[in-house]
């Protein structure tokens, strides 16, 4: 070492030492500064140092570096509405417009009529309806550029942000943490495959092929110039909520992840599946229990489950039960949005 | 220059200099070596530089660098019969031990007897039966055993070679040159996705998640001691052949290739697809038109369409009238396989 340092001149002396400082720096950085210490970040940061230390026995080999995150209520804010379901509804004048026989029909009436509690009262089969119309019918580009353009300019009520400010910063730092320890990160939603790609990257750093989500079948044809194109169908494909994320894991993936992060019934099959694998396996649940901050909804000190994002006094049970980590976005997180 | 190569000692100099000649010489090497000079090889490399040399009007930036590949036909040999045909044929014992009433049911005793002439006559809904009763009904997790089982064991006749063997050097080639250019490469296959993920890794250097194929449906169950697993069910999800290797595309990659390569009329939705998007894009047929070497069939030399792998004149001439590029095997590769 002093030989080397001998034949090396003082400008290499000099950026040899910035090196060390700035790796030692490095090192003793927090990766997740706005998770409180608890059990929650303990278990995020033992995992990925369990299975990222070379020699460590539960070694996860770089290319099975899988962690798959549901988005509504465990990326971002998911109440009052999944914001899909904004954009369906925001979406209808326009599909009025180039079918004026619908302003007549319900349940395209009562949306157009603005009327927000004859909305809330809109029935599944309701919504099913509108969201045939707004989300099919149209070329998978168009559909692109529509919900870009929604996307960039849609507001939650509550903050007054763009849908796309409302991601939890915490989860914005495992994120990150996970993909600067080699894991590829995916989505895997019950919202629309073709929707969460069109923000996805931009929001959350992950690219449109690490996108699961609920897909319909499409249908190859050709313009008038002859030029091919994909038209956006009302069938149902994969329905990736519940046993669905399991299979979209499946089918999209097709290597079981090592880390899953949900909130709600929704995502039990996906941390089952994710637990039932060898070696370390992370599973973690975020449970809204900040009305003031967020909101609160599910089993948290007694709060009845939401219509969204139902997160029962039955999956807290299986959880503790299973060994998952149940994160309080009360107490393990000290702030929950960037703009705060 | 001159200041800075003062400032440095004799062994940094030396560094230097070596670096300087190691990456000249890095740009002199061939990265297509079995390719004969001509218009193939030329499309090829014109591609890579123009889409990838900074300040190029036709440079893609790094995530939107895409590129596909059919694999039977296209990266390997898929003459006398695709090699998943051969495996379902090999495992019809297995299937008949298990449920042994098959054994005096058709097509399954007729492939029982090994009467080759009596199997190669079987009918596409024969097939379909076979395909169903050794692609369906175990789990994901037992298909993939019994794959990679059968894959490192199972020989092509004419050359008594592995299968894996069989792949073609020069394409191999391809997916290096693209992948060292920043390229993704994924297979498209007709082929079962479940089937290839489990060899593509090692035999092309392409993860499981970079595999597209046609997909059946799989349930989600517990086994008796509560571990969930997925079973592969005989309902079609994805038959990616045809248009659908478009559809495949999109809902597994959600990206417009930049580069596509096949070898049949299965291919061609994804050419023209991929031909449709904006800037440079590389569209590829490997034609086999070499008896000696490997096989000849389709429009080369007047030849007749074989069942398999079916390139039709008509194909042909799509390909000519959209600019798409013919790849001779005799013409454009001095050689065929590494084991030559």
């Amino acid at each position: 070492m002093k030989n080397l340092s001998r034949r090396l001149n003082p400008l290499m002396r000099t950026i040899v030492v910035l090196l060390f400082f700035a790796s030692a720096a490095h090192a003793q950085t927090d990766p997740l500064p706005s998770w409180n210490d608890g059990p929650a970040k303990k278990a995020i940061v033992d995992f990925v140092q369990t299975t990222t230390t070379q020699g460590s026995p539960k070694f996860v080999p770089a290319p099975e570096r899988v962690a798959t995150f549901d988005q509504d209520g465990t990326l971002w804010v998911e109440q009052p509405a999944y914001s899909q379901l904004m954009y369906c509804l925001d979406r209808v004048p326009a599909v009025v417009k180039a079918k004026p026989e619908l302003a007549k029909v319900e349940p395209f009436k009562t949306v157009l009529s603005g009327n927000r509690e004859a909305i809330a009262k809109l029935s599944m089969q309701d919504l099913l309806k509108i969201a045939a119309a707004t989300l099919s019918g149209m070329s998978v580009d168009d559909f692109a550029t529509e919900t870009k353009k929604w996307i960039e300019s849609a507001k939650d009520r509550r903050w007054n942000r763009l849908y796309t400010e409302l991601t939890y910063l915490p989860m914005q730092e495992v994120l990150k943490y996970l993909r600067a320890n080699g894991y590829r990160t995916y989505i895997v939603t019950g919202g629309g495959q073709d929707f969460v790609r069109q923000y996805a990257e931009a929001v959350y750093g992950i690219p449109p092929e690490q996108v699961v989500g609920t897909a319909g079948e499409t249908k190859f044809g050709y313009d008038k110039s002859g030029k091919p194109f994909l038209t956006k169908e009302a069938k149902l494909m994969l329905n990736d909520n519940d046993a669905g994320k399991a299979q979209g894991i499946h089918l999209m993936i097709g290597r079981r992840p090592h880390a899953a992060f949900g909130n709600s019934t929704g995502d039990r099959q996906m941390l089952e599946y994710t637990g039932a694998g060898d070696g370390a396996r992370l599973m973690m649940l975020v449970m809204h229990d900040d009305a003031a901050r967020e909101y609160a909804y599910g089993p948290a000190q007694g709060l009845p489950a939401s219509k969204v994002g139902t997160f029962t006094q039955q999956l807290y049970d299986e959880a503790m039960k299973n060994g998952w980590t149940v994160i309080s976005m009360k107490k393990d997180w000290n702030e929950i949005f960037a703009f705060e």
